[in-house]
Order: structure tokens, then C-alpha cells, then sequence
């Protein structure tokens, strides 16, 4: 930031499409809700696309649009770039920015490959030397109930915690018709459920438990190997067109491990799950107390406190809205539920509080490396057949 | 509007507080995710305090902060007046920006009083007659699951309407030592749960059914007379000083009533239902099937079909975010939830695309009126113990 | 019992349809899982028709049969006269037994009529004088949820009840081609939905809370008053010939009311509440907390304790199976749920262990007649447009 | 059974705790609910201790009691054996009973070894021919919702399964004071969570899909390897002592595996899941929707039919309580839910119809074998960390 005024921040964002509409309005939404150490502007959004990307600017709320995200790093006014691109590009956007000396919010999975994290966490930690700072987006940390649920277990209410259970659960490709898409595609995708949705409950299950996986054994599956080429495509859904093309990534996940304190985890990630949209389903049981969390009702959690009398036991149904929970305050009153974007803007707020603080903003690049070696210790063990992979 | 140039819509809004946050954050948000036919300027904010509104203005995203409200009646590039204040200034200001030519969005009930209602509809059907018009804002019919109960409704997927149970269920006020604020004062409230919360429940069986209540028999109860007065106060929480003073309104209602369509419907309306945070539950029988909804969970419609057969007949679980579901699509893919504010954002939208087409929008100042009739009744059949009121 | 053996009661039970099968049920498996003071011998089932009681004894258990109930009344075996006919038979068959010193079990509601159960409390009130006791058959008192949520509210674990919240909801009647049964015959049962299930809530929510109704405002409805004529029938569910005839009770009721504690109590029995089977819905809001209970899931209680932190409060689902709560002990490990006949086993228990002790058993004659009088009060106020009828 | 009456059927078991109680109950109800083409005499009960054996036989209904179980096999009134007793001792009792020609139910697991299964699967075949058959009681295929989930997969409505998710949750053991007894100890009880509720979720997912296992990877894990010996012991607690012994058993169990049509199937078994109860959680996901289970709710299974209008799809809540359902004619009205004892009672009910038609009665002693030799794959895959184990 050199000697940048540092009571502003401007953004530049790179990458216009569901992730970057998700961003934008977490840059324009959180200074309206909660006092931040610094301005924020959004300077300038980069995209492929000349006409996409100056409408897209119109739409989200940005200063200036461009074509060559490489022009935001010769910019004195854009001190951070938030990358929303495919996986493919997010190590060479991000290394470049973070040795231009720009903070770097990068959209997860952090890479497509470990070689590529492990290039990346190497430049966050040069440029960390000179106080510029990178965070990668598991955004699903910033959920109020998540955070309780990591509270709870930081607070010892789950004693020792023995068995952890995750599931990311969507149904979108269960129909074969459904066509093609980036995400479908390893080049630019590097796996399928597995890194897609499945990095996010490797981390959730990290962050909440606070332990690290130590070993792994799963299996990988395509159902549907062929699909439509599509011919328009917004968010996760598209048209189909009369031409077919293989499908090149997992299309579900299952694996199971331990954990640094001993846990048995299990998890599975699947985009065949009918009739589940979205479900991230996250349950903790420990010797004192177990948690149960479903992103489909997102400000609920339920706790169970082990050591109450066994007459009067029982999960507690928590609605994660009171001004005593997590980020909750600065909205609704009590019963006033949140939303999916909420947890991007809470992002933005944490990310800035933590840049004007100096320090390192938490999931950190080391952190999504952690998560890309679970990614591909299953996909190593799936190779295998199934067999045990060891995590340093 | 006058011959100003009608692809602008610059809006002025009176109150900042728990409403004005959430008017605020919907006009800012609309046009980033709804593709809307005029373009919004946030104007101005007006309100008390010169500090007060200044700071609200910043934060809130205004152009301009005022402490008179009638200078918004004066200034060209001001086309509607946003309502967010108490209900006993609703009727004083709606109508001079009625009066003045400027469209109204007025925050619910309506007003304080029947009466009031009345004269406030009077000078809506003037205003009308002009193309200046008015609606109300009772925001929770724009939360997309009560979109889908209305249209299974008025699709006949429930039959004819047999019983409609409402309650609005809240627990702020449970512990006495809860402090005062201007809810807890008829002066400024009209009356307590009945006309906060009972109203919207009111106006959403209303809605959802398509069927009025034509008489009903109720009862209104304040548990708590006293309370401390509170030294400041923020959203719905204050903080609690050593005097005390009256609770001049109802601290819960129940009544239950009949509908056009001959069904029984039965309402409650509570802030003292210990663990309820913003329970606004609704279910619908018919004898085609039933519709059930709980905003603690706001994202999903229960429903039945009758005409299943029995061996597989049951209410299903529609999570509220496909496409195809109103509003939706603007927003995020399957399964990632709304908020409680969205709704707002909606109703900006709905508005706005109602008065660049010259329609009236619902629910219009006669829908209010309508709702405050029943208001009316449940406190006179309250005062005579219990007997019918009937509603022409 | 005059001077019979008391390590014997011999049982004589008349009536033998849905609750015949019930209650046999229960004395059989009774002493097969509890310790019970005395034995239980099943003697003779009473029934109008030769081949229908002999073929209910040979199924139901019981040695002998007889189309005349009188006999039971001077057979010296038989120490208890359990009576599950319709309504319009318990006060003559209920009075005579105890006048002939049986012990009498009645099925509610205890009677069709005020008269007929204060006939039935003046002779239960003799017979008590000579150590003959007599109960009604109130039977989901024996959920082991039910006495958990009274235990609560005992212990003052709710603080003081502030709100009831009854609805007994099912859907049997909901197809207006369903043929009709006695249950819809004035004469027989007496009402319709308000004394075959809105007996229930008025009795459940008064043990709950051990207070009592003063007073209710309340109104009845018959949605279709006109149905087939069954050609033949069992439980719930008939066949429908071709004639019709008029259906002379009430399809549905709501009332509200206040109960001796303050609280405001609101009731809703109906048989059209499409989807819902049998929904016994009650909740309890109380200054220390809540309770909420739905049969439809009967082995779990839902309690909050408003006691808790604000963060970690919740209603927390108790299933209610463990050794701790009442009569669970002598069946099954944890988490292996009791069914709908259990609760009619529990009965059995307490009546015998009341029998035994000499105590008089709960609900008594009079508790049933209080209900009772619930009832009538909910029939004038309806005749009245729904007036307020105080109870004394 | 040679030349006896063929319309009776006089029953042994061997086996008095918890089991033997449920099975007791079973014998004794069915026959009072059900049409059954055979009756049924509960002839003799056998158990080591005399005392104990002949108050069991007292409470729970049999003629005589034994403590030598080979005395079943002389009687001519015995025509079917019941084997109620821990794992080790089911290869010996069933074959002997089988070859003496009686009918045999023997509780699950099969056995304690793939080798003693076979032996049994070997006696069975050779009993068959001559007319005398075995069942194995793998009990929670008889609870209606799973046999609703059976019937739907059946018929094609969840179209070509993708996934099975199954866990079967307790907590019973998570307090590590809780004392040992005989299911933990690996000579009695052959393996712990895997062996004892393990094999219910892999006999019901390999049930309700109609596909079998084709190869599994998985692991084992014991949390607590020391507890307190148990002074006295019932049903699943007991009292400690002072003295500890070894746990010689899995606490946990997880695996995931494929199924004969390609989906992906994942596992948990666990005593140690704090707050669960019974919880027998059964997913399946199809191309054409999904069904969801939970015992903790045992009367209700969740459907999503994937053909369903996005608009109004989701998973229906189906109370399994319509005559419609298997086995639900013979009790009680709708919603009138039934208890963890029904399905023993179900089981008497498809037994003796079976026997009495001659049929083999499923799960037969092969369809045992096939869950035994999913448990022995789990435990080498465990041993070998985590490696692919194929079946065959």
C-alpha cells in the first residue's frame, strides 16, 4: 500500500459471475452495517469480456471495468484484488498481486493443484514480510451459527471430540440433461464435488473443531459421464444445446479420516443428491456435547450439552440471531434470520479489520493449502482404491 | 411526478431507525440484483435529531439529512416518500406527500386508528386519481415462500379455505425487567402486539387466502403494566434505567374469526412466547390440501396435496429457492437462503415496477385500512368481553 | 369389593370397538412389563351384538362374553367395570356400576351432557365412601412427554403460565364423501370434534399446568352437514353406501379463554385439517420458559429454559425415553420409542397401583366433569355469536 | 414338525433379557392383532439361571421354564425355537434346533464369524429340504416406514440409486464410566458397534435397495479401552464397580462401500454420538428422488420425488400410519403412531405366515451371512488401514 492514505481501500475485484456478485455486494453492503477501520471503494472489476464486464460494472456497483486484470496492479488507487475466477487462474492472479504488493482475497478452492498452493502460500508469505496480506474465501466460516459452533467447541463444551460428520449435499447435475459447465471441466475446475464443495466442509470441519486431519481413504465417482454442451449459461443452471462432451471431474465424494485429537471424520460431497439444494450438514459429538448444522436452515444451531440431566437433555434448537452471537448484532433483532450473502459480507469486515490491524487474516493461503492436501490425498487414495493416505 | 424525467425515481425517506435501516438497504440493493424499469437516487433522510439524521445519512447511503420532514414535500428531485416513523405520525405525513404529488410507501399498520386510515385512503383515491399513489409496507408478503402459499391458493391447490391458524410469536417482552420504548406507548403505537405484530398476520392470511374476515371475537392482555424507562435504546433492545413507568398497551392478543369463504381462522399475537424469536407461523387447511409456514425457518413451504394418495401423501418440504420461485432468481443459486431484509428489497422492486406502469400497488392504503379495521374490533370485542364484532 | 380376595381384580369390560381393543390391550400387557400390587384377570366383554362380543373376547383376551352389561354387576369376579361405549351410555352404565360396588374405568368424554357427569360425580362421590373409585379414561396424560411437560411446569421450571396453546387437529372428516359414523350423531356422541378431541386439550392443558379454565369465548362450525350412510365401519374409516343422511355435530372448534394463573389460553379441535392425522399440539409459554409438544412425534418433548444464556438458549427436543422419565423404566433402552397404545398400558398401572393404595385414581369423575363444563361453555357461547361464558 | 397339528405352533426361546422380553411380547400380541393362519402357545423359555429363567417365564408368559436349552429339542410341543442369546451361542443352539427339526428365529447378528455363518447357512439349506425353516431377526425391516421406503424403491420411484447414506447413532458408552458388559467383550459379542447395530444399517440399506454390497473400505476404532466392571446389569446400564476390565471391542465403525448398481454407499456405526439415542439414520438418493429415514421418528419417512414441478418439489413428511401401510391396518387410526415393539410383533406376523405357507421367510440365514461378510470386510479392511476389500 506504500504510503497510500490508509483510512481507504480500494478494491479491485477480477471475475464478474456468481462469486462476483456475491463480492460486490459484500464490498457495498458492509460499511452500511458495521463500522469499519477504513473506507472502502470499489475501483475497478476485470473481466474477459468487454460488453460483460462494463455491464457487469453498471450492475455491481464498480468504479471502472477492464479487460486485463493486469492493469489493476499498476493502479496507486486499488490496494486490494479479490480474485472470483476459475480455480485455473488463481495462482497466477494472486501471485501477481500479492508481489505488486495488493492484499489478495482469493475465492476457494485456494488452487487446482498442491504445486499450485504451495506457490501461492510461498508468495503470501514474501509479501507478508512486507505487511501486504492474503486470505482465501471459505466463506462458510462467517456463518453466525458456524461460528457459535466453533465457539462452543473452543469453549470446551464438546469435551474431546470423537466423531465428526460432514456432508455437502446438492442436486443440480442428479439430471443427465443438465448441461455442461466450467465446473464440469478439470482444466479449469481441478475436480468436481470434490474441490467445489467438498473443500468447504474439509475447512468448516477444521475451523469448528479446530483439529487438523492426519489421514485419509475415500473414492471418487462419475455417474453421468457425457452431458449437453450448453449454449447460455448463468449461475449453476444453463441451456442445453444438441452437442455432448464428457465430463471430466468427480461427481461425488466419500471419504473418511482421523483427526489430530483422535476423531473418526466422515464426509461426502455430492452433486446427486435429490432434492437436497444445498445442504452442508456439519455434526460434531464430543464427550461433553454434540452440534448439528444445516446450511438449509442456516441460522439454526443445535447443541447438546452432555453434561445437563439426562431428564431434560436434548438438542437444543439455537437461533444463531441474537445480538450475543457472531457479526448478528449489527442486523436484525432477535428471529430476523440471515441469508446466504450475509457470510461475504461478514468476510469483508473481518478481512479489512484485520488488514487495519496488520494482522494475518484467517483462512490464510497456509490454511486452503491444508484443504487442497485433503483434496488430493482422496483423490490419490480414490486412485488407489481406497486405501489410507497419510497428511503430514 | 410531473413532467420530470420519469427514468428517475429520487426518494426521501422519514425515520432511520430499525425501518429506515432496512428501507435504506433496499433501495441501495434493488437495482444491483432486479433489473428495474426506473433508476433509484436516494435523496434524502429526515428525522429529529440534526446529529442523528446527519450520521444516519452517512451510514444509511442518503444524499442529504434533514430534520424537517415537509422540506421533502417541496424539492423536485424527491418522487416518493418512504415512511419509517411511529404510526401516530403516519397519517400527518402520508397525506401531505400525497397532497404534494409525491408517491408514498408507508410503513405498517397504517395507522393508529381507524379514523386516521380512513382519512389517509380518502387522500390516497385523490392522490390516484392524479397518478401519485400509495402503498403500504407490510413487507412480509414478499418473502417467497408466502409468494408460493399464495399462489397454491389462487391456483385452488388447497380447495375452499377451512381453517387458517396464525400466530406471531415473539419473547422480547418475556422478562419484566425489559425496559420501555415507544412500542410499549399507545400514544405513539396505537396498541401493542395487536397492531405490531397481529397485523402482519392479519394481512397475510388476507393475502395469502384471498379471503377477508367478516367478523371476529377476541381479547387483548397486558401481563406487564410497569417497566423500567429506558436510557437509550437500539433496534428493539434497550437499556434499562431505576425509574419506571406505564405499559399502555396490549402485551399479547388472541382472537379468532370467520373469512368470506366460511373458514374458521384463529389468531395470536405475543411477544411474551419465551424461546420465540419472530415466529410468524401460518397454516392453511382446505379441502384440497394445507399450506404451513414458519418465518424462524423462512426459506421453506411446508405443503400438502390431498389429491396424493394416502400411501404417500404428506407435506413436503419446498425449499423456496428454485427459479421458478418469485423473486429468486434474481438472487443466488438452489438452496442458498434469503434473509429477513430481502424482503424489503422486493417490495422496492414490486413497487417501483408498479409505478412506472401507472398500476396501484398492493397492499394499497384500502388494504391497510382493511387490516386496521380488524385491529379496531379485536380491541372493542376486548373491551366487551369477548362478544362477535362483525366486520361489513 | 366386600371381602374378595384383593391380590385379584377381575375385569369386565363393555363396549369393544376402537377402545375395546385398546384397553384390552392394555390389562393384558400391563403385568407383563410393570410390577403391578395386584392381579389382573380379564372376565367378560360386554357388546350389543352374540357373534360380534364372542368374537371380540376370543381376540381381544377376555374368557367370557355376554350381550347384556347388567351381569358383569352381579358376577363376584368382577371388581372393575371398564367402559369404552359412545357417550350417550357411560352415566347409566358408569352409575350402576359403582352402585353395585365395581370399581369403574370410563372412557371420555365422561359424559354427553353437564347433567349427566354431575349425576355421574354425585355417585362416584358415594361409591368413594364405601372405597369404590372411579376415573376417566383421559388417556394421553400417560405420554411419557405429557408428564414430563407437567413435571416441568410442577417444579416451576416455566415460571408463571402466561400462554396455552391447544389444537388437536386431524383429517378423517375432510373428504365430504367420507360416510358418517356415530361419532357425527348427536345423540351418541354428544358433539363432534370439541368432545371427542377438544375433551383432550382442555384436559391436557389443565393437568399440564395444573390450573383451570375461568372462563372461554368460543365457536363451533359444521362444514359439511350432509354425508353418505356407511354400510359397514371400523375404527375411524367406513365404506359409503348410496343414502345420506345429516351429520348433527360440530366439525370443528375454537375458543379462547383465561385460565386461573392469568394465562390466555387458545383452543382448536377439528377433523379438516388436511395432512394432519393426529396433531395434539400444545405449548406453554411461561416467564421462566416453554414447552412444546405435537403427538404426531410423541416420544419427544420440546423445552426452553429462558434461564439459559441468550447464546446457547434454545428449545431443546428431549426424547423422552430414558430411564428417568415416568413409566419408561420398564420398557426399552433409550431411544427405542413408545407408540399410541403404551399411554392406555400406563393407565392401566396407575389405576391399579391408586386401586391398591386406596387413593383415589386421576383423572377423577370430577376432573372429567370440569372438562365437561368446559365443553357446554364452549356450546352457549357458540349459540351466543361467541360471547364471553365465565366458569366457575 | 412332522405329523403335529399344523394350526398350532408351541414356541421355545432361549434367552430372557432384553431381547427375550421384546420377542415374549411379540408372541404374545400378534395373535390379538392379526389374522394369523397358525396359533401360537408359548410353550417354554430356557436361560441359565434358574431363578432367573422361571420368573422371566412368570413375566413374561411362558408355560415352563429350562435351564437346559437342548430339553426344546425333545419336546414334540416345540415346534419352533427362538434364540434370543448373545452371539457366541447362535451356531450352536440354531443348528441343533435345526437339525432336532424345528423352525428357527434367531436374533441378529447371525454369528460371531463368517465361519460359524456359514455352518448355520449350511444347517439351514439341509433343514429346508425337509420342510423346517430359519429367519434371522434383523427386526427394523418390519418398522412400516421402512417397508414404505422398500416399496418405493421397489417400484421405481427413486429411479437408479446413486447414493446410500446410514448411520446408526447411540451414546450410550460415550460416558466413560459407564461400566462394561457382555456387548463389550469380543468373545461374547464378536465385534461391538460394527456387529451390533452396524449389521442393522447394512441389512437395511442392503433391504431397502434390493442391491448388495460389492466391496467395502473402512475402520475401526475403540475410544475407551478400560471401564469399570459392571456389579449388576439391565437392559443396556448398569451399575459400576471398582474394579476395570479391557473394552475388546470397536466403540465406532465407519466404512463406505459400492453397491451392485454402482452407487456409493457410506456408514457410521457408534455408541459415542452424545445425544443420539437410537438414531437408524437411512438415506438413498435415485435418479428419480430420494427417501430419508430416522428412527428417533420412527413413524415418519421422508420422500422426494424428483418428477414433481421444481416449484412445489421437496421432501414430504409421510406419517406411515394409513391402512395403506404394511401392517398399520391391524392397529390403529391414523396418526396414532406406533412403538420400537411393533416391528417384533411384524415379524411373528411374516414368520408365521411364512411357515405356514411353506415359504422361506426373509432375512433367511443366507441374507444374514451376506451382512456377516460385510462386517468381517470392515474389520480386514480396518486392519490393513483402510484398504479396498472386495465381496464377492
Amino acid at each position: 500500500m506504500g504510503d497510500a492514505d490508509r483510512s481507504r481501500l480500494g478494491v479491485g475485484m477480477v471475475g464478474y459471475s456468481f462469486m462476483g456478485a456475491a463480492h460486490s455486494h459484500a464490498w457495498r453492503t458492509a460499511p452500511r452495517f458495521f463500522g469499519l477501520p477504513w473506507d472502502l471503494e470499489m475501483r475497478v472489476v476485470a473481466g474477459r469480456s468487454a460488453d460483460g464486464v462494463r455491464a457487469a460494472a453498471d450492475r455491481l456497483g464498480w468504479q471502472d471495468a477492464t479487460t486485463d486484470w493486469r492493469t489493476l496492479l499498476d493502479r496507486d488507487d486499488v490496494g486490494l484484488v479479490d480474485v472470483c475466477t476459475p480455480g485455473d487462474t488463481h495462482a497466477e492472479i494472486a501471485i501477481a498481486a500479492l508481489e505488486a504488493g495488493k492484499h489478495v482475497l482469493c475465492e476457494k478452492p485456494l488452487a487446482n493443484s498442491v504445486a499450485e498452493a504451495e506457490r501461492m502460500v510461498a508468495a503470501a508469505e514474501r509479501a507478508a514480510e512486507r505487511g501486504v496480506l492474503a486470505m482465501v474465501g471459505f466463506t462458510y466460516r462467517r456463518v453466525p451459527a458456524v461460528q457459535l459452533a466453533r465457539q462452543l467447541v473452543a469453549d470446551g463444551r464438546l469435551g474431546q471430540i470423537r466423531h465428526v460428520r460432514a456432508q455437502y449435499l446438492q442436486d443440480w447435475l442428479s439430471d443427465p440433461a443438465t448441461p455442461l459447465n466450467w465446473r464440469l471441466d478439470k482444466e479449469k475446475a481441478g475436480s468436481g464435488a470434490l474441490g467445489d464443495i467438498g473443500a468447504h466442509i474439509v475447512d468448516l470441519t477444521q475451523f469448528i473443531t479446530g483439529e487438523q486431519l492426519t489421514g485419509i481413504s475415500g473414492t471418487l465417482e462419475t455417474f453421468v459421464t457425457e452431458r449437453p454442451v450448453a449454449t447460455e449459461f448463468s449461475g449453476l443452471s444453463g441451456t442445453a444445446g444438441t452437442e455432448t462432451g464428457p465430463v471430466t471431474v468427480d461427481d461425488a465424494a466419500v471419504f473418511f479420516g482421523r483427526m489430530t485429537g483422535g476423531a473418526l471424520a466422515t464426509y461426502e460431497a455430492t452433486r446427486f443428491a435429490a432434492g437436497r439444494k444445498n445442504a452442508i450438514r456439519i455434526e460434531v459429538n464430543g464427550s461433553g456435547g454434540s452440534i448439528a448444522f444445516d446450511f438449509e436452515d442456516m441460522n439454526v444451531l443445535h447443541f447438546h450439552d452432555a453434561s445437563e440431566p439426562a431428564a431434560t437433555a436434548g438438542f437444543r434448537r439455537i437461533v444463531v440471531t441474537e445480538p450475543e452471537h457472531r457479526y448478528v448484532g449489527a442486523w436484525w433483532p432477535p428471529g430476523h434470520g440471515l441469508g446466504y450473502e450475509h457470510a461475504f459480507t461478514h468476510q469483508v469486515v473481518d478481512l479489512v479489520e484485520d488488514l487495519a490491524a496488520g494482522r494475518q487474516p484467517r483462512p490464510s493461503f497456509a490454511d486452503g493449502l491444508a484443504v487442497q492436501r485433503v483434496l488430493d490425498a482422496v483423490e490419490r487414495s480414490s486412485q488407489q482404491g481406497g486405501g489410507w493416505i497419510a497428511l503430514t
